[in-house]
This record gives structure tokens, C-alpha cells and sequence, in this order.
């Protein structure tokens, strides 16, 4: 089967708990409105949701309670019902546990089993390496319909207790740039069962010899205190690398389908910050493409992302319609796109 | 492309350290002859290997350690250039980190780059999903030569400092039962690059309402200090369901292709124990076939296993020869296996 004629049918997503504004969120911590301004203006996140009870730095949410609420919201709004689907693919870096794996757990509470389901590790091109998987798996024939989900919960490593005053900005931006949440789209083998195409999609590690530009630490009984940092980011790195590899995708994914940079309706950039999401649409300068982003509003939910912008997107799409959607991991540089058609 | 026809090339297998014998660890914890004769009775198990240095508590290996070697010793037995690699998979349960993955750093070391990778978060039946999948992405023809990984550290959950006199039966067993080690293989699409045919391949989830068999925790800054259970095992469950389990994934596999039982020449069956195997063994009751196992040398080493088995096998093989693998994952219920044929 063509690979091209995969449909994606609906995404659905999840947030945990109430928005948190950076007023909110400045006030929990004791940081006062010229901080906010900072994040206003080196940020531009406004709000996310955690996992996490602001006052009682309990964690209310795991990633399979939102990545059921996320599925059955694909679900119920691609028409499909559990028992049609026969491949389930999660994307996250924060599984809720090593053991079992957290699709097979968000698989028991949506009724679906005796199926094949996968799991990847990854980073913000999480979302896009499991489409492209199930796009792959898809067209082998083999499965049918897919459920393919991503979402993080970074409640273990978002400390509650620490002074953020004694904390290098470096560090400070994470407590601003990150939250929670899950998202779920369908896909389907059958060029019937829907109208929009993901006519491409692809991965590639681009990360020889580079340091990575984010590391994510987990711990376990025995290493439990040691004081090795558990999170860094390269965010120098990661600002001069991600426009120029997004910029990469784009011209990839135009030059694989024979389409021009005019011929894009919509355009789902990387997700990274709405600073940052700025400047990478204004280098990709798509002057016809509406820009379809969440960041300000979800903040940076790594493996979530992309489906909150398919949720948007799905149901605003005419014939003719073409889009592309661009993520970089910046952990070990990774780049991944893919575009879809509306048939 | 008729993934009937894939390829596996070779394997490789890397384990750290030197072997430790029951004697040694049981003088380590301070057990005495009593529990080695225990050991010997209800386990099996000879001897594992352990990224640890006994002595001094401190970690020698990562799993990008050892995925490194295993990587490159089935990459030269392949007489596979690391250039010819367009798909890396690696499973694993224990990943170094959260961020990056570590199929990424493992590229990396082995000068792999430009290409596609995933790393599937998996527990014992993760070698055969890694495979599994390599071999329907290299039948989509999108890809040519897969590097596939499997491997598990277990260094951050093995205390050394505990006093297994204290410790429950259920939890001792886990000291022995379990070792470290990273395999890898080469497939390839071209049906003229070996003579081992991968002729089926499947995974399938069959844990919707049970409780999990197995569960591996991990801990952030957040939760260190959480007394919340590291690791548990249900035993009880996996002892009753893991044989019944391997008998459906032989009849499963057979019939998928129309071979007899009689026809097989060898076998893998799953690795849990020594005494494990031998009891699914007799119950699967292949005369004709010969045991391919390594357990009672590498102990459980989980997503690794199955590459030692390959290892030992492939080298083997003459033409005619069928081959039945068994890889049960018992954190939430995976049946897995594939079958080979030399053509």
C-alpha cells in the first residue's frame, strides 16, 4: 500500500489540572513582576497545566491518565472504536514507569488489546517519529488503524521547593518553558476512511559527534542522592541550531513531494517557546501558510505538541489544503517533518 | 519488498566485567552454602555479569558501553560497513538516561549519522519487538540494512547494600535472577546479502485486566526520597503464565507459516531462568529441535537475551534448518517470536 494514501482521521489531547499563568506561577515561587517581564519578553509563554498541584506538590495526573483522556478523545472524534484499532505507538521521554510500558497500560484502560504496540524514548521529535512509524507500519499492510499518542509529565524533575532566586536563568527557563500533557491521533491504511493524506514523513539523527543539547536524568534506588544533575539544556546550542534544522525539514519535505514553499496552506512549526517559535517563522518566512502553534497557551509539552496543533488544524482543512509540520529533538539532533494533503 | 525474505546477518553480544558465579555472590552478601544450594534448586542460574564492580559499588558500564561493542562485533561478523547502516533500533528497559536516547549515543560512537532511529522502551520481549519491526521498516523498501539493538543495565536498581538475610524470597530471587549485557544484529533487505530468512515475526498484547506481572520504577529529583517499591515481580503469575504463554507463541508462529512442530531444527526459548526454560522447554516438547539458551551463563539480561541466542545459532545453521524464537513479556502481558528459516 502507497504509503502517501495514509489518512490521519482526528487527533485529541489532554491537559492536566488549570491553566498556570506566569503570574500564577511567579507568585508560587516568590518571583516578582520583573521577572515576569522577563519571560514575557526572552520567553513569550503565557500559561501551561502540571501534573503537579501548585499548592500541594502532589501529583494528580500520570502520562496514562492523560494519554486515555487524549485517546478517547481521538476516538470518539475520528468515529473509530477501540476494537478497530491494531497498532498503538506512544512517543514520551517521562514514562510513568520503566516497567510495564506506559502504552500498554493506556491500551488496558481504552479496551484494546491483542494487538502490537510500541513505545519510543525520545524528545520533542517524538510525536513526529511515531506518525512516521505508524504511517511505515500502516502500509505494510500488516495493521490497519492506528492509535498514535505522545505526551510527557515532567512532575519528577519540576521541584517545587527550590529558590528560584538562587538558580542560574539557564536552569530558570525550565520551570517557565515546560508542561504537561498527551495527545492521540488516528491514522488509517484505508484511503476511504478520511480526506487528509500524510502524502510524506521522515527522522534522521543529524547528531555525530555533537553534545547533546539536552539531557534528561532518572534515577533508581541505588543512585537515588547522588547530586549528578538530573535535567541540562544547551540552550545557546539550541537556539542557533533549531532555526537553521528546521529550515532543513522544510526544504526536505518540499524537495521528497515536488511542492513549492507558496503551495503550503499551513505551516506547524517546532514548539519550542513562542520566542523561539517566532523566529523560526519568520526565518521560514511561508508568507501564504497560517501558522498553527500552542506553545503559548500549552507551554512546551514535548511528545504532546504536535497533536495539539492536528487538533487545531483537522478540522479547518479544505481540498487542496497542504501542510507541513517541522520538530527537531535537540537532545542528540534529530530532525523530523512530515506533510499532509487534503484530499 | 516480502519481508518473508529479510535477512539477519549476524549477531553480536557484549557483557561487562568478568562472570560471578552463585559462590561469589553469595560471599559478597554474606549468604551461606544453603542458599547457593537454593539458588541451584529453584533458579538454576550459574552466573551472571554486572556493569557494577562488586567490590567497590561503582558502575564501570552504560548500556551505550555495551550497545557499542555488541554493535560493532555483529557489524564485523556482518562484514557490514557502519555507512551501509540506514536504521538503528534499540530495545531496552533501562535506558542510561531519559535524554538522550541512548540508540543515539550508540550511533554516535559507531559513526552512524544521517539516518532514522528509535529506541522502544520494552521489557523481556523487546529484542523481538526491535527485530520485528526492523524487518516490516526494511520491507517497506524505504530502508536497506537495519542495526538492531537490545540491552539492560540494571546498576541503578542492584543494591548492593543490602542485607539479603532481611529480604523476602520474591526479592532475593531478583539479585540472581538478573544480569547485564547488550546484543545486536544485522538485517538487511536484500535476499542476497545472507542465507537466514526471517520468514515471520509478531507482537501482540494480551495484558487488558491483568495486573502487571512486573513493574520497574524510576525516580526523579523530585520523588528520590520516595520509599515507594523500586521493583516487584509477581512470580507467582509469571511462573503460571509464561509456559502456557510460550506454547501459544509456538503454535501461533507455526501456523502463520504451515510448519509442523517436527519440522523445527532448533528452538530459543525465553531466558528467565534456568529452571524456567527447562520447564517450558519440556512443555513445548520439540524433539526434533535443539535449545539454543544462555541464561544459565548471562542470567536474565532482558531485552539482550535474545541476540546471545542468535549468536550462538547463526553460525550454526545449513540449509533447510527452521528456527522457532520465544520471548514472553511478562510487565503487562507480550507474547513475541519469530521464525527463521536457511535458505
Amino acid at each position: 500500500m502507497d504509503p502517501a494514501e495514509i489518512r490521519i482521521l482526528a487527533a485529541g489531547t489532554a491537559l492536566p489540572g488549570p491553566p498556570i499563568d506566569n503570574a500564577t506561577l511567579g507568585r508560587r515561587f516568590g518571583m516578582d513582576a520583573l521577572w515576569e517581564q522577563w519571560v514575557d519578553v526572552f520567553i513569550g509563554t503565557r500559561s501551561r497545566h502540571l501534573a503537579l498541584d501548585l499548592e500541594t506538590g502532589e501529583q494528580r495526573d500520570t502520562l496514562a491518565d492523560l494519554g486515555e483522556r487524549a485517546g478517547r478523545h481521538a476516538l470518539a472524534t475520528a468515529g473509530t472504536d477501540p476494537a478497530e484499532i491494531d497498532l498503538v505507538i506512544l512517543g514520551t521521554a517521562t514514562p510513568d514507569s520503566l516497567m510495564p510500558a506506559t502504552v500498554n497500560q493506556i491500551a488496558d484502560r481504552l479496551g484494546i488489546d491483542g494487538v502490537a504496540t510500541y513505545q519510543l524514548q525520545s524528545g520533542c521529535s517524538g510525536a513526529v517519529q511515531a506518525l512516521d512509524l505508524a504511517r511505515q507500519l500502516l502500509s505494510t499492510g500488516r495493521h490497519r488503524t492506528a492509535l498514535v499518542l505522545g505526551g510527557d509529565v515532567i512532575a519528577k524533575h519540576y521541584d517545587l521547593s527550590v529558590d528560584l532566586h538562587t538558580v542560574p536563568p539557564a536552569e530558570l527557563v525550565n520551570y517557565v518553558l515546560f508542561g504537561d500533557a498527551a495527545g492521540a491521533a488516528v491514522l488509517s491504511g484505508d484511503p476511504a476512511a478520511g480526506r487528509t493524506a500524510v502524502r510524506t514523513s521522515f527522522v534522521q539523527l543529524v547528531g555525530l559527534g555533537r553534545p547533546p543539547g539536552q539531557v534528561l536524568e532518572w534515577f533508581g534506588p541505588v543512585d537515588r542522592h547522588s547530586d549528578r544533575p538530573s535535567a541540562r539544556e544547551d540552550y545557546k546550542a539550541i537556539e542557533e541550531s533549531v532555526p537553521e534544522l528546521s529550515e532543513e525539514i522544510l526544504h526536505r519535505l518540499l524537495g521528497d513531494l515536488g511542492w513549492k514553499a507558496a503551495e503550503l496552506t499551513h505551516l506547524l512549526p517546532p514548539q519550542l517557546s513562542t520566542q523561539m517559535t517566532k523566529r523560526i517563522v519568520e526565518r521560514l518566512a511561508l508568507s501564504g501558510a497560517e501558522e498553527i502553534s500552542c506553545v503559548g497557551d500549552t507551554a512546551n509539552t514535548g511528545n504532546a505538541l504536535v497533536f495539539f496543533q492536528l487538533e487545531q488544524l483537522l478540522p479547518r482543512l479544505v481540498p487542496g489544503d497542504r501542510v507541513a509540520a517541522i520538530a527537531v529533538e535537540s537532545s542528540k539532533w534529530i530532525k523530523s517533518g512530515f506533510a499532509l494533503e487534503h484530499v
